[in-house]
């Protein structure tokens, strides 16, 4: 039973070009462009919980992580409506729905899914991994790589951010739950604006911002090098007041590996824990989960799609409740 | 109250590049790339009725034509919901969130919104025109320039096509509801799947499919020369198989004028009526509304999302009663 649902856009700013339009002529002449901006859809179920869950996608994803999985079962957006919270979802910035960018782009396709497939840990190509929660069906693969869109423009987790953050102004606050890329883009919103309650994050990919003192070493691995980015002090402290817990699936491994998608995530989950480290020591309360650690195995870089998403549902929820944020 | 809710990508295609993957170098050998399909967000309301509504934006817009009004009213989407119709609605292939395209493209920021502004009859830019129905809020202007989101590859009426056909034999038929480019796109998914029940084309803009031996003669306008395109004879009468309804809104001149934007839907409306007679001429059922002669009046390119789009509503509800199709 839903309340009210709709679709906004948020974020984003406007080019003015000079001098008078002509409606006779051809030409840019004193015309705008409203770009950079995030879309936002949303569904507020009947009798609703107070705080929303807000959701951000990760790389080369949209809304559509957050809806079904690729076998067509429910994703986290019906999930979280049955149990009865406000979910908001968002196309970023220079994605998808938000694709109207201020910045060129030059989109040449590229066949690249066997890499996803190892990236995103579904297996090594062509085997799925041994146990993976992922569905085996030639159908849930197709769907799969077809929740793929290109950025219509660069990706910049300033833009991201401030769009996720004029969302929380208008609607009063609420838990980010992000997703990779997006993962960067909820740590630049909580600098921003104090609206944000808790970030639940999976497997986040980039953009951990340190106090510009304690960045760590860049760390190279097999797919590059990988670093961190420092902020003033004052900024970084904002991330010590709500709760944070971040995700890992199964299949990182703990020693460098010539396999890139792999050797990709052994280093970003080692600066997660760096990261968790250094917003604890001044304070906060963070967490780093890594789910074979509790028991709970096979997950891909998409733990909340995965075959034991509920599961992984339940997770958050118990998050949420000890943190009295349901 | 809504039984069930989920989104799925339907037609599209795969592109293999020869070799084999190599996880452990760069390039895309052995590689594939899904793409050119549609991604679908539909709802069904509890105790829906039999035929679906699918809805097919115009150029330049993405499913979120049909979810709200620039002033955030409710949409087709939420209006048809509540008349208990199952909704549909597509980003179409190369556009929005279905934006994985196999064909490359350069995306270059172009300040045109005062371009469209006209084109899509709200005003000459700086005016609204003397009582549009249209929200005067700088922020409903705002959202509006906002629903524009850009193509990622070039728009092919026969990949978009057949996106939407391979939905009909998914779901097995209904109403197709289409908006300006999305026009084209209906009457060529009628020609490739017979469970097409019906039509509803706001403001078709181009693809006109006649007899090969009766297309009119090129219509040359300030924007440009219209042309329609010829199919043969035994295709062309598939379209005479199921209701056809065209409806135009206001300020659409009778005569040339220089301003691109409108002249540009003086020959497009002349051309729905030419071939609106073609279907009829040879056992079809097609119309076309022209709204102010029924007496609504003030009525821009997007009837479905303007101030008065409840009446626009009652009109769809009217023929699909007629036709026994609610």
């Amino acid at each position: 039973m839903i309340q009210e649902q709709g679709v906004f856009a948020v974020g984003g700013t406007v080019i003015r070009r000079p001098g008078t339009y002509d409606p006779t002529q051809d030409g840019q002449n004193g015309q705008t462009l409203h770009g950079d901006h995030a879309q936002v859809s949303y569904q507020v179920p009947v009798a609703a919980r107070r705080l929303p869950l807000i959701f951000v996608h990760g790389n080369m994803q949209f809304s559509r992580t957050w809806q079904t999985t690729p076998d067509g079962r429910e994703g986290f957006q019906n999930i979280f409506l049955r149990r009865g919270f406000p979910v908001y979802l968002l196309d970023m910035p220079r994605r998808g729905n938000a694709g109207r960018s201020t910045l060129p782009a030059t989109l040449t396709p590229t066949a690249d899914e066997q890499a996803w497939f190892e990236t995103f840990r579904v297996g090594l190509w062509p085997d799925f991994h041994p146990g993976v929660q992922f569905p085996r069906s030639p159908e849930a693969l197709d769907q799969y790589f077809r929740q793929i869109t290109p950025d219509t423009g660069p990706f910049d987790v300033q833009v991201s951010s401030t769009a996720v953050a004029t969302l929380l102004a208008k609607i009063g606050g609420g838990i980010l739950v992000t997703h990779s890329q997006g993962g960067g883009v909820g740590w630049f919103t909580a600098l921003k604006n104090p609206d944000v309650r808790a970030i639940v994050s999976y497997e986040p990919g980039s953009n951990f911002p340190f106090p510009e003192d304690e960045v760590p070493q860049p760390m190279p691995c097999a797919a590059g090098t990988f670093k961190a980015v420092g902020v003033p002090m004052a900024q970084f402290l904002k991330l010590t007041q709500m709760p944070i817990v971040i995700f890992y699936g199964d299949y990182i491994p703990s020693e460098p590996t010539a396999i890139r998608g792999l050797d990709n995530w052994r280093v970003r989950r080692n600066m997660a824990h760096l990261w968790v480290q250094a917003i604890n020591r001044h304070g906060g309360n963070a967490a780093v989960v890594d789910l074979p650690a509790i028991g709970i195995h096979g997950n891909t870089h998409f733990p909340f799609s995965d075959l034991n998403n509920l599961l992984i549902a339940d997770e958050l929820s118990r998050f949420l409740s000890v943190h009295g944020l349901d």
